[in-house]
């Protein structure tokens, strides 16, 4: 779909032979698309890697590969494709019931982020969603409460956030919170509880505190909310894909032109 | 509705003017109602609870108390509810997408519970869904993945919590974890994942890591999908019923009647 609409050229890696025969299976016509014959895991990821490196490729795809494989290579200081900030996952959701694509992080890479880590998922999360046209991505710092509490530091990281954004520590975007998952998608709900807020209501970036709370909130709206679904890793000097087995192939088909969007704003930032 | 439908008498007690007030203003007749007078907030929960304790009431609603207030009156020693265990809340709730009910706990008062809290928010919630006629329910332990990681906690107590059922620590129900939401409502992703259990895709009771993920989980099935819903607080000698101003007059009704069932239960389970 992506090549036939000509969004992309893509270039296979793996098994040569057996790439030709699950082609020919499907009936998908291979003659033109490039395929580099490799036997091993471990020589795919670097073969792409090596790829982007030498501007050859813009953005790699997750194939039969493991996440953990591949995050690896990535992560590599010399081989792989860090930048000075962390790397982290954000998966980006159409749900009916929201007036607005839903981006929730993270997910997926990092488990129980310290506010350091915190305040770069904002700001990967914000380069992302603003390069996939949203101006000035409202930010909502998700909490249990909406009041800020001694012992709950998701509460209390959610306070320092916010403040850290009116002093323009963290900047292209407002962040608010902690916001209690109703008053974050209701302004309504927020006003009942006292608070008036830009976010409130409105959020585009719904930033959770932990993975656990971050993963069954997008597992709920996917799968038991059939949410129209796209996955971004940010953070990385060239965009990858990381699509897992249980993914549609529209899920797949829209992280890739996601992918591609960021790969051309990458570029131009880049100068 | 509950006192018209005869499931129950109620005694208010506050401020007897304002209450009659109020009652006046919405046309309620308050004659038949037993009404004590209680200027102060601690005065009607203090008044509540010795109610309970001289078995004159089976159980409290919160009104416009905080449930701060009324949570810290009945954590104590002395004159409150506690039992040797801890106290959980349960939300229960019913969605179009899931053919039974979801019984997720605990989005509102232990915040980040460990092992030994674990285990006993488990068997609150397993005695409150057999309380309400499910005979031996199963209970997912919700993690971001489905495998075992020795640098994510809760996928290692979800292991743990599974085993101690096995050995017979936890009974009277099926538990099985770590599961990321989605194997835990569909056996098919489940499967795709390599992934059998009886849990998977049928779970009754939802066990998450944290309050958060607990809290955000329920927000978005009540606020953006519409779940009916009730509240339970477990580990108490009487129920307790914490329904908050936002919840609609629906939620507030079934939290009743599942308090009542409660509270029978209680008294027979008792002896």
């Amino acid at each position: 779909m992506v090549c036939k609409k000509g969004f992309a050229d893509p270039i296979l890696i793996g098994d040569k032979a057996k790439i030709t025969e699950a082609a020919r299976k499907i009936g998908m016509e291979v003659g033109q698309i490039e395929i580099m014959d490799e036997p091993s895991n471990t020589g795919c990821i670097n073969k792409s890697l090596e790829l982007v490196r030498n501007n050859n490729a813009d953005v790699i795809m997750k194939g039969k590969v493991t996440t953990g494989e591949i995050m690896k290579a990535v992560m590599d200081k010399e081989k792989g494709l860090r930048t000075s900030g962390i790397i982290s996952h954000i998966g980006i959701y159409q749900v009916e019931k929201y007036h607005k694509l839903m981006f929730v992080t993270d997910p997926a890479i990092n488990i129980a982020p310290d506010l350091n880590t915190k305040i770069q998922i904002i700001q990967n999360a914000v380069d992302t969603a603003v390069k996939l046209g949203i101006a000035r991505p409202k930010v909502a710092v998700l909490s249990a409460v909406e009041k800020v509490s001694p012992s709950m530091q998701s509460t209390m990281d959610a306070a320092i956030l916010s403040k850290m954004m009116q002093r323009g520590q963290i900047t292209g975007c407002i962040v608010d919170g902690p916001f209690a998952m109703d008053n974050a998608i209701s302004a309504e709900l927020a006003a009942g509880k006292g608070i008036t807020s830009e976010v409130a209501g409105d959020a585009d970036i719904f930033m959770a505190p932990n993975i656990d709370a971050a993963n069954i909130l997008i597992k709920t709206l996917v799968f038991m909310f059939g949410a129209k679904a796209c996955n971004v890793v940010a953070g990385t000097r060239a965009p990858i894909i990381l699509t897992s087995r249980s993914d549609d192939s529209e899920t797949k088909y829209y992280s890739i032109l996601a992918a591609i969007i960021l790969g051309l704003q990458k570029g131009s930032s880049n100068k």
